[in-house]
C-alpha cells in the first residue's frame, strides 16, 4: 500500500513517461540539456519534500522541500509546477478529503509562512515567469527568500499570492478555483483502458486541445499557444499525426508544461483513488 | 544531496530507463503485461525497504521489506534481484565503507534471520528459479516464509544460502565474491562520458559479451545464453544491429536479468562516488 507521498511521487514519475506528449519531455524524448533521467533524478529528490504534505506538514515547507530536493540534479526546472499542483492535493488526501472542496480548503487555509516558503522554492531553481504586471502587489517571484520581508509586510497568504496571476497561471487558476482541470483529469484518466502512461499520454492532449498552455505563453507568447491548441485539435481530429507534432515541438522548444502539471495531478488523485498499475 | 535510499532508488530507475538493453524492459521497450511503469511503480514501492538499509538496518529486513514494496504493482517481479545486489551495497555505504572489501564485509556478516527475510521476500512475488541442484542442503527458496524453520535449524546465514547457488546464479557469486564485476560496472560508467543512461546501456552489451547471464539460463537453457553473449559481442564488434537485438530479444521474451542487475549496482555505487547527473 503506498503512502500518499509515494503516489506524489509515482505521479510525477508516471507523468514524464506518458508519451507522447507533443513538447514535453517523455520516455521517448529529450531536449539536449533536460533529460528523462533528470525527471528521473528530480523525482527522487523531491520525496523528502512530498513527505513533509504526507505527514500533514505545512503548504509551502513541504513544497520549498520538494523544490529543493528536485533541484538536485543538472537539468534545471523538472517538475515545479507539477510538484505546486500536487502538494496541496497531496494535504488534502491525508485530511481525508480528496474532492474538489477538500483541496480548495486547503489552498484557501495556506499562510503568510507559506507564502514565504514557495518564494524561497525559486532560490533553488531557475524558472521561467513572465515580467510581473504592473498591477500586481504581490513581490515578484524572482526575488525569492529577499521578498520574505515584504511578503510579511503584506500579509500575503500563498493563495493571495497565487490569487493575483490566476487570470495568467492556468496552475494558480486551479489553486483558487478547487482545482477543477485537474479532477476533471483525473477522472478522464479513470475513464479510460490501458496502461496508465497512455492514458495520460490521451488526456494530455485532449487538454491541450480545450485551453490554451498558459507556460507556452510564458514561454513563447500567445499566439504561440494558440498554435498549439489548434494542432492539438488537429491531432484528436486525426488530421496531424501527435508523433510528428511531438518531434515539432521539441525541435522548436514549445513545451507545454502547465498542461503536463496538470496531468501530473490527475495521475496523483487517480492513484489515491485506487487505479490499478 | 541524496541519501543512500535515494540513490539506490535512483540507480533502480536509471537502469531501467537506460535502453537499449537487448531482452530488458527499457526506455523504449515493453513486454505486454511487464511494462515500463511497472518498473517506475516498483521504484517506488521499494522506497520504504531500502531506507531500511539507509539507516543501517538488517540486509535481509531491507531486502524484505523492499520486495514487499516493490510488488505492489500488477507487473509481478520488477527489480528483486537489482534489490539483491544494491541492498549490502547501500549498506556499506552507510558504514562509510563502500569498496569491495566493505561489501564483503556486510555479506559475510549475515545471519540467520537474514537469511529468513531473504525467503520470506519470495512471498511476495513469483521470481523464476531453477529446481534446485540435488546436493543443494538449503531449502528451495520457492517455499519462502515456510523454510523459516528448517533455515534456523540447519542454521543458515543469507551468507551460506547464496554461497550454495554461487556457481549458477551471477547475484549469489557477486555477493559471496566482493562484488568484483559490480565494481567494476561502476568503473566503467564513471570513465565514459554523455548521460549515465546511455554510459549504462553501453557497459550492459559489454558485460553482456563477457559473461553468460544466468538469468537467461534460468529462464531458457545454457545454449540460449551463449546465444545472448555471442550475438552481444556481434553488436558490440558492429555485426549486428543493438536496436534489432533488442527488438528480437523482447520478441523471443530472452530477458538477461542477472545483466541489467549489475547495472543498477553499478549506477549506485557511481551515484554514492558523486557522478554527475
Amino acid at each position: 500500500m503506498r503512502s500518499v507521498a509515494q503516489n506524489a511521487q509515482l505521479a510525477l514519475l508516471l507523468e514524464v513517461t506518458s508519451t507522447p506528449k507533443p513538447g514535453n519531455v517523455d520516455r521517448e524524448r529529450d531536449y539536449p540539456d533536460l533529460r528523462f533521467e533528470h525527471f528521473v533524478t528530480g523525482a527522487v529528490g523531491a520525496y523528502d519534500g512530498l513527505a513533509i504534505a504526507g505527514d500533514g506538514g505545512a503548504v509551502g515547507n513541504a513544497f520549498e522541500r520538494a523544490i529543493a530536493g528536485m533541484s538536485d540534479q543538472e537539468g534545471g526546472n523538472t517538475q515545479f509546477g507539477a510538484i505546486l499542483l500536487v502538494t496541496p492535493l497531496a494535504i488534502a488526501a491525508v485530511d481525508g478529503d480528496l474532492s474538489p472542496e477538500g483541496a480548495r480548503a486547503v489552498a484557501e487555509s495556506t499562510t503568510v509562512e507559506d507564502a514565504v516558503d514557495f518564494y524561497r522554492a525559486f532560490d533553488h531553481v531557475g524558472v521561467a515567469v513572465d515580467e510581473p504586471p504592473e498591477e500586481l502587489s504581490a513581490p515578484d517571484v524572482r526575488r525569492g527568500s529577499d521578498a520574505a520581508p515584504d511578503i510579511r509586510e503584506q500579509g500575503l497568504t500563498l493563495y493571495d499570492v497565487l490569487a493575483e496571476s490566476a487570470n495568467v497561471d492556468g496552475l494558480a487558476a486551479e489553486w483558487t478555483s478547487g482545482f477543477p482541470r485537474t479532477f476533471e483529469t483525473a477522472r478522464r484518466i479513470e475513464a479510460r483502458d490501458g496502461p496508465v502512461a497512455d492514458r495520460a499520454a490521451a488526456v494530455f492532449l485532449e487538454l491541450l486541445a480545450e485551453e490554451i498552455d498558459t507556460f507556452v505563453v510564458t514561454q513563447h507568447d500567445m499566439e504561440t499557444a494558440r498554435e498549439v491548441q489548434r494542432r492539438a485539435q488537429a491531432a484528436l481530429d486525426g488530421e496531424e499525426s501527435v508523433r510528428s507534432l511531438a518531434a515539432e515541438f521539441v525541435e522548436r522548444e514549445i513545451n507545454p508544461g502547465t498542461t503536463a502539471d496538470l496531468i501530473t495531478g490527475g495521475i496523483f488523485i487517480a492513484l489515491e483513488r485506487g487505479i490499478e498499475l
